[in-house]
């Protein structure tokens, strides 16, 4: 998908509502556990439930590793059935993905190749050639982490250099010089605030993955205040929040309600901004 | 697995290599396409060919993942084997993860809890609770990218702060906060030369594992010469050089052959060490 095709997907659909699949075998509803394939049943009613609210789905890879070969086969399927039956949706591999030059190119032909997925996160720590693996796939995505949600962004993502460029700013520099923005985005997490503006400072026109909505704590308000620009240019993803909304029988109605609410108030963000 | 049992292991075999094991289906031998799981079948034979000459496997989870599902099963096969018939040798995962607590822990659980493993490589870039989860298994080693042997490692790792110090030892020297020495390494690249020695001024008694002999053109004599301790301190990887030294049937011979002159120099390095 490129990135006209998102943002008209986000217009059309007055949402720019990612949900994230963080599956967990231990969280999902008991009466699920006799399925054959319970993670993948969870998917599909959490997947049919929110489809029409949401621009993109974000399954979370270490949640399948987890379960080995049978989580693996989850995931494979979950990807096949939102791209057979929601062809619409922005797929994101949340794998945070990054090594030398060959092995980042096997990780690339893994989602791109095998899984035909639009997007993987990207871990830039090891610098150029472990992300450039990712970029000679054409309208495929690679979804750098600059400044993310976690406590620990502050250990070394906000340390300065001599010039006083914190890291995340260099990476959002340097790694602009690597790929257009129409193949990359950054991760920047919804609990920084005002730290958007610096974000939108060094890539004012990016698409921004932006996760800590919800269990995480951040504002969604604030994220649209400071990160928001003419083509929208934000994936706001909620796991938690809407996928354990309700742990009995009715827990996709309940992620429904959850995720109608924040499509509801991206809705009127949406209309503030004049799109 | 614990740092002593290591280093009994090192100085009885007179060796501290590592064999990484990124197997490429486009790269094994054409006879071994037919086998049922050609991938496992090409790792078993390279493990029987070198198991009296290392002291650690590699699986690089990359090369796995490429595959899928099918990968997923020939890399448990690969570490089960392994743990089965070679219960001396130290397994590493390497894949670099690292991910918000919450996800963290899951990756934790697939390759401590599921399948077993030694240790996992971790990217340090979301810092301190990013790494922890892994931390809460005993006798399980986390190994943080600190410099890496690729060219790409030169474009963030080497930023130096205000203060003068650089990423990878604002790494180095934070991330010991987070453990001790017998539950975390450092991955440094043998490209690196002489900057073992700044490494070893921050982390004078951590094991390192160096990836970026062989194929990537490091010199195992320089790793010796400014990494090595009294405990010898290095695991020292080669992947491609060792296990597609020929791609005909001959191949673990060859292997082998490759495997022996590595250890062979190892020795010498550590008979001059007086280990």
């Amino acid at each position: 998908m490129n990135k006209k095709e998102l943002f008209e997907n986000i217009k059309r659909k007055r949402s720019f509502l990612c949900v994230g699949l963080d599956t967990d075998i231990k969280k999902i509803p008991e009466h699920l556990l006799g399925e054959e394939d319970p993670i993948f049943a969870f998917n599909k009613e959490i997947i049919d439930a929110t489809a029409d609210l949401c621009v993109a789905y974000k399954p979370n890879l270490a949640f399948y590793e987890s379960l080995g070969v049978t989580g693996w086969i989850a995931f494979e399927k979950t990807v096949k059935y939102i791209k057979e039956k929601y062809p619409d949706q922005f797929i994101i591999a949340d794998a945070k993905r990054g090594d030398i030059g060959n092995t980042s190119e096997m990780y690339a032909r893994s989602f791109f190749e095998h899984l035909d997925i639009d997007s993987v996160t990207v871990a830039p720590y090891m610098g150029e050639d472990s992300v450039k693996p990712f970029l000679v796939y054409p309208d495929r995505w690679v979804i750098v982490l600059a400044l993310t949600s976690n406590k620990g962004s502050h250990d070394f993502q906000l340390t300065e250099d001599k010039n006083g460029e914190r890291l995340f700013e260099k990476v959002l520099r340097k790694s602009q010089t690597w790929a257009t923005q129409d193949q990359m985005m950054f991760v920047v997490g919804a609990t920084q605030g005002k730290l958007f503006e610096d974000i939108r400072k060094v890539a004012p026109d990016h698409f921004l993955l932006v996760p800590g909505v919800g269990a995480q704590g951040g504002s969604l308000e604030d994220v649209a205040k400071y990160g928001m620009n003419d083509m929208c240019g934000l994936l706001v993803n909620s796991s938690r929040a809407i996928i354990y909304a309700d742990k009995t029988e009715n827990f996709s109605k309940a992620a429904r309600e959850e995720a109608e609410k924040v499509q509801k108030a991206m809705n009127e963000l949406l209309t503030e901004k004049g799109i």
